[in-house]
């Protein structure tokens, strides 16, 4: 089944969502956005949407209002908007978010898709995984219904547990990435190259990734509990006492995590 | 130029570059292990490769003996070794070891690729940057001829930078295989499989590994220094405090890491 979407943002998530429901044959009516000009980029890319200027949709024919926004901004907008009817269904795209943030809805939901998304890089939303919550059954059907559409991939994942869902995001992709980052920058103080380690980086997440869990292919001096080379590196690192905090904090957590599972 | 090898320890490393070595055109004399059994089945690898049990190579007729044992074994089985002449070169194959655990011996170097090994695990590598150091210009050409017929990428690193390599690749991998596993960990506890995060994870690492520096490609609520997220964070974490505390300090680090770049 085909929906008529409107969407409030014009932001990574909107740009590339837009994209991906019109391939999927829905029909994208209408784009909001507090900066105009990046709404009417996206509309450039759509085939028939409309930059709007006001979150009045009660003119609107669409029967999905996405919201697309910064997490802080979602109850605040959603406040403001006036849908076209008792039957529109109205969600947010939000990691972060509860439900509840869209309370007083009587068709609220969640269509979390889970990635990172960057304007300018292709991104193939098929692999993507999207986590669906909605406050009724019927609303449940539209959500599931244009997930499947544009994803292989459809969870329903409550509130609490996307809470966990995003934490563990940050753990597994932010954090991942500030040591990747952090790695370059102590390299650098060497006047080594990153480019140095990342056949090693790549081999690591390969690795890790075809595992059923990635402790079972821990490497390195913690899980061997080797003080030896841990303390050579902590004296290391003595000048820059965050990250020498840094290295011996996740050490622990190694050798914690391993005595666990 | 093509070599007679003797490979002293019968691991992960001896596994991978005795192959490569035979592949190059490279002939591996002799296998010693302290575990003869694991020095046999390397032997039935290889085309003509006799195990000894004894260090006392002084009828070899290898010309390069490599040392792939575990770091703190390296000073003691070194000192045990009687080469057959003194041109012969010594070269051991750490990270974290100095060129200086092998002094006293006229032709000694350093032979380190910079990989993680697992035995039954393809790897290819012509891939794997080497790392090389020698004592002398001699030493320093026949292991940069070794390290080039088997690799595309070979670098004079020496005993300090080869440190911080050490320390910016257990960041890199060590570290962020464990935040992985910690992010699994985190996930069961909800009930959530970490094959939902596989896709995030994986873009996250391509997106880091095309650009210059990881830092710029930093996404998440700590580098939008987003206090509301990352407390909602924190609090979720309080029946855990380890991995509170560890969230909190890779959000500094990430917060300080931006201000210094």
């Amino acid at each position: 089944m085909h929906y008529s979407v409107s969407l409030i943002g014009s932001g990574n998530v909107a740009w590339h969502l837009s994209q991906a429901l019109e391939k999927a044959g829905h029909q994208v009516r209408e784009i909001y956005s507090r900066t105009p000009e990046h709404a009417e980029r996206l509309a450039e890319k759509l085939y028939d949407a409309q930059v709007v200027t006001s979150l009045d949709f009660s003119e609107s024919e669409s029967t999905v209002f996405l919201l697309c926004i910064s997490d802080d901004a979602i109850g605040r907008v959603a406040d403001q908007i006036i849908l076209p009817n008792e039957d529109a269904v109205i969600c947010h795209t939000s990691g972060t978010q509860p439900l509840d943030v869209l309370a007083g809805r009587s068709h609220a939901g969640v269509f979390y898709p889970l990635q990172t998304f960057t304007k300018n890089r292709r991104l193939d939303l098929a692999t993507v995984p999207v986590c669906v919550e909605a406050s009724n059954e019927p609303t449940q059907q539209v959500l599931v219904g244009i997930a499947q559409s544009i994803s292989r991939t459809v969870y329903l994942v409550d509130s609490q547990e996307r809470k966990m869902l995003h934490v563990s995001a940050v753990f597994a992709c932010n954090f991942t990435n500030h040591l990747l980052a952090l790695s370059k920058h102590l390299l650098a103080q060497e006047g080594l190259q990153f480019e140095l380690l990342k056949p090693l980086v790549r081999e690591t997440f390969e690795k890790a990734l075809e595992v059923a869990d990635p402790a079972a292919v821990q490497t390195g001096p913690a899980i061997r509990e080797d003080y030896q080379v841990i303390h050579a590196h902590l004296d290391y690192l003595q000048h820059t006492p965050h990250w020498q905090a840094l290295y011996k904090l996740i050490t622990d957590s190694i050798v914690l995590l391993s005595r666990r599972g």
